[in-house]
């Protein structure tokens, strides 16, 4: 997050509609996909030259472009012109920092989404910007350009004629593409449920630094997690419950069960927050009661020890007279003091519960 | 909870509509009871032939049609299609992860509920998905299929001709049920309340590291019931004020009734988050203070002790010329002097009130 | 509050409307009182025979009607007969562990309140539940059963014509009752005030453990007297705002002044939780404060003496040349050491502000 | 507040309406001061008879009448029959333990607020209730009788017929009175601010006992200020906003004004409360540390001297056969042993960051 | 903040719309820069003598007139009356100490706003409040007087007639204005984000007091940007919503896009709360765990060293009849007992994980 929140005041005092990249650039050139498709034709190709997408303006079936990367001002800059985009839009396509939200430009509506992918390997959250504009028979799908995405399954089913996808409007690919992004949110909140499982048993067990740590970053990864799903849940009610007649009304009912959706991970969210907020109270009660064992033992040696070294002091000095240490049974009775001593100590404390 | 929201990714990337099953695998077969009734007549009849439901379709009493186990595709497929039920029901219906909900099809109204039981065995609270479709003269129940349910006493009512269940139409009827839920929390709600009282005297006769536990695992069951409950009362008010033909007046009344019992859960599931909540300070505390009894025992031992081996050090010292080792006197002067300090420091500290 | 709580789940599965006494049977015979008046008239009898009640059914004055102990079922079959009132209501007279709420039947209100008064003996709050039935000229009111109402100046009111009492209708001798109830709950607060007062002087001067279970108790009573008065003020809003004919113009503003009650009294409460939260608060620094005094002291101590105690050791040594033993002056020298030494120490403990 | 508090349920099932003082009575008589102004002409009068204030009746200017002090029942009886007020006004009028509020009762507005003013002598903030009825062309403002208030400049306004004062209406009188109440506010915060400022030097630099006892008082501060000042809010804007023909258009612009000043002091009051609530953390994090710094010491003093004693004792060993004993380097190499060890300590201690 | 707070009490009891600077006073001089355009023309100049500002009243280009330093009463007065502004507007301007917020004075919109500067010196945020005064061809900006603002790139952007500012109305100018200022925010936003990541680092590698000063610090910073953007973010929507005609349509989608900067900034900056907060739990419980570990060492060394000092202590006794000592093989024993128990005592402690 840190090297992104760097580069958002380069657009300090520029005049709104100005078209600055901020975020990593992640490819170096723009991958444009475009799929066109009726209930009976379909066709699809891979480019890098903007000017293809022109042809499908005014075709009357559904053409989905997806493009992969968003760095290149001026190519945005002739799909604005051609597609008559507002400027505002394109500068928001350009801006992966964008939070999620939905705006109805009448013509079309643009929408921003973060498509969330766990990652395996240091066991974080990806988190990618996707922006749609939706048409009347088109959808524009922008992504930051990492490679990789969560559509492949929906490519498989246009081109597969599977479901009703094909036979239907832009409204229905649109959210068929954030219907895909939002289930993936379920499989990256199964491996955080998986890592608070983890760590309520190791706080049970054996709570260490690095339980601490953890904790730490499974905060934060809750924090992050809501920010992107709360205004999605926003975006994606006021998709249904909007005026637009982009949105086709057999399209709503779908809708509202992407809307189910994101109430059910809000809520999984914030259960685990709840969760890991209870595990730190758990965690340093678990300190505080280790801290007593600590303190009970050295008590307990202490509170033994030193009258027991205290008597030896006395039979160690040098006063002559002394009568205890003429006598012949003197030695053994001093044993016998000290194992007394020792051993009412120890009931005491078995009493006391500490032992 | 664990094992089931591994199965949620499952779905990712399918069409709307699919049918997958989420959830345990609780039953074999999917059990179907058929209960048919109207003020005059009555059948009961179990099967697990889902065709004989179509039957009682278009019949003019009430029919009550419950099924334990909602994982066979093609029987709900099948049910689906004679009633016409949309395909984002059906994919609910096979969902056991959904949250408390309330759709209106215009012809049919669909409800999720959480039925929760009371395990005995291990001291958990035990929530099976109920999902009800009610229509104008049918009532489709469909449980996970775990043994046994809170509908006997209606099945009971229905067959002996009770109060007015008979009488009244198929919206009655998915009350009753609905009631039926709600009052089995009330049980819940009194093993967790034995539970905290419980807990409440342990913590203040002795806070054990179990207790710590005891009180991470209730705070759970009670996060647990909040995400049951509060859209349950939503649920409820929805189709207390909705809008739907399918509710009679006369059955509002009810609703309400079952409303006031949600709000009065809500209210006592949150008061004992409130005590939960405080007994962990409570628990917090009384470690401190057992903490600083500890300490104020190891301090006394060692504020007694130590001055007084320091004075038998100085008397064991081998100085050639030390006057006081000479004295017939010295050694009784010498208990004289640690009784004294002993003395001293007791006073000390009973004036403290450490003693 | 347990015992109460472990009756609820016996109604579970049984009919809306089934009489069934939940709470403790507090009196062995429902004992009714009677009181007609009208400006001129005034009667007032006391009985245990339901019927007459009926006698005053369609008398044109105001009859109010109270009656202590709630658990006959049939006693309240047969009013409910008589006088019409929906069986919802008096399954609901019987359940004392309602919530406060107002339900408007048109022909009547219900209305449950709780009753607080404060319990010298064991310095709690006792709670019982009211409920009210307001009709345009009579007034039911069912009390538990508990020895003892707060009605008792109103009756006096009543009886010598005091005030506008006897020249106003039902909805008037309705929110009296209400305002007697709601003043009693100044009372109880001023108690409790009381207690919190004396519990911030203590925790000051004397931070026991029984602090902490004193603490804990208030915060019960907290949330236990939040639980009673929050729905309250809904309640009285709710009767100074709604449409209900039964309630006249002349009776809300009364009504609006008992309002104004109510939400002084939450902020009280609210204002007592603050202070009661912020103590414990105060109690933790307080104990930690305390740890840390018994550390310093512990501190001084073996700072101070071991040093000394590792001298006189080092002197009790048997080496057989060790010069200093031989030393005329090594004695007198080793008593100067050591006061350098414990001098030293304590002006570095008096310089670190520990003495 | 712990007095007044006690003498609330004196009202306790009184009849509404009832003449009662609640409050300490602050003023032996009580003290009538009569303006009357108009554009042109002004009067003054001071007096201790109620009767006076019934001559300005129906005069054309506006009339102020002070009064200081509301424990005289018949007084304020005889005033509420001659103006007509409600005595549901008067009642609250005598009750100093009112929450702010404002009613409509349509020939005049009555408003309760609450004079704030800074304890120079003990530090506590000094609270009285100043209750203004607002009619067509009179002001009537009760103090409870303390010595002073904050009115004095808008007299001299008055007098001096500085600003448009004297032209305006009785609303725009009444809006000085509660402007002049609400710029009081702000010197309390500012008092309150630098003991907050100064509470936060004194626990960066020395965390004693006496700043948690501090810290408690601001707390408790900060709870009555926002008491006092949230409905004070609501006042304002039900004044500015309400739909009384007293309360002239002209004179809604600064009641938005006063409005504005409200919103600034609740934002300034949380800010203080978010400050103080911090101060705790920080407090006990300070604690702490500071037990961390003793259980240094105590833990370096034991590590380095145990040992060392331990040598020691060693050989003040009485056995016949210890061959160290009769080595004639063995007193210097002791002694070499002895620094070598302790070296190592510090050189370990210093490598741990403790020293 | 502390200095300005003390000058608000100044205005207590003062007539409204008496003109009282409240803030430090800045710069000597109040420095006036007029700009004055339209799509063709451009003027600029800069001047001390507010008559200048008035030849600007009524040409048919926009006039944008800044002024820095707002403690001049007299100038402000003559502004206000030559253009109409209702004394109220003229007091808000010269009280820095203003709520960011919007009005609508029908002719004008009056907006207070704060211009954030991160401060590089001392790491801390400057604020600098700006008053716009909106008109149908005019905007009014004041500046508290501080040395810069952050309205060069578009004072730029006139000049070189960049974009669409020429072209556009007043009201585009003062969007662009709230836009500048609104763009700072996230540069300040970077700043602190830096400063949260390099303490998050702190304080899992060295937990020092400093930290804990840091994290307070950065809590307050919080605290204060909390207040700056919440109300930040009413008055864009005001602008946005509102139904004044000075807002034209087309400048309303620019607002919108203005609007979701102001969330992304209050969600970032609820993002860093949160994260500080949970930094202080990191830190508490560092502290605990690292006292944990000092007592542990104080423990170990206790637990080995005490017995072995006993027995030392035990053969250092003068008991005439000591068996032990006369033996050949005495001191070897004494050295293996030792060597075995201090070796147990290890094992020990590795088995319990302490080492």
């Amino acid at each position: 997050m840190s090297k992104q929140r760097h580069q958002r005041s380069k657009k300090a005092g520029l005049p709104p509609g100005t078209l600055v990249h901020i975020g990593e650039k992640r490819a170096e050139k723009t991958k444009i996909t475009i799929i066109d498709f009726d209930g009976a034709d379909f066709h699809e190709r891979e480019t890098d030259a903007v000017d293809e997408c022109f042809l499908f303006k005014d075709k009357p079936g559904v053409t989905w472009i997806n493009m992969e990367g968003v760095h290149h001002v001026e190519l945005l800059e002739r799909l604005g012109e051609c597609y008559g985009f507002h400027s505002l839009v394109l500068e928001d396509v350009m801006n992966t920092e964008q939070r999620p939200k939905m705006e109805d430009y009448s013509d079309y509506l643009y929408v921003v989404l973060k498509m969330l992918r766990y990652n395996d390997s240091d066991g974080g959250t990806l988190s990618e910007q996707i922006s749609l504009i939706v048409g009347p028979n088109f959808v524009f799908s922008f992504q930051e350009g990492i490679e990789g995405d969560v559509f492949g399954v929906i490519r498989e089913r246009i081109r597969s004629n599977k479901g009703r996808i094909r036979k239907m409007g832009a409204d229905y690919l649109a959210y068929s593409l954030i219907d895909a992004i939002v289930d993936n949110y379920f499989a990256v909140l199964e491996k955080l449920g998986e890592k608070v499982e983890l760590l309520e048993e190791m706080i049970v067990s054996n709570p260490e630094t690095e339980t601490l740590r953890e904790i730490h970053f499974l905060k934060s990864e809750m924090i992050f997690l809501r920010k992107a799903v709360w205004p999605l849940r926003e975006v994606i009610n006021a998709l249904e419950r909007g005026e637009s007649a982009l949105v086709r009304e057999s399209t709503r009912v779908y809708l509202r069960d992407v809307y189910d959706h994101t109430i059910q991970i809000i809520d999984t969210v914030e259960t685990f927050r709840d969760t890991v907020s209870g595990m730190l109270d758990i965690y340093l009660s678990s300190v505080s009661n280790r801290l007593n064992a600590v303190m009970k033992v050295l008590t307990i040696i202490a509170t033994i020890f030193m009258p027991l070294t205290f008597i030896a002091g006395i039979y160690g000095m040098n006063f002559k007279y002394m009568p205890e240490l003429q006598w012949r049974i003197g030695y053994p009775l001093f044993w016998l003091v000290i194992l007394v001593i020792a051993g009412t100590m120890l009931i005491f404390f078995r009493k006391k519960d500490w032992l």
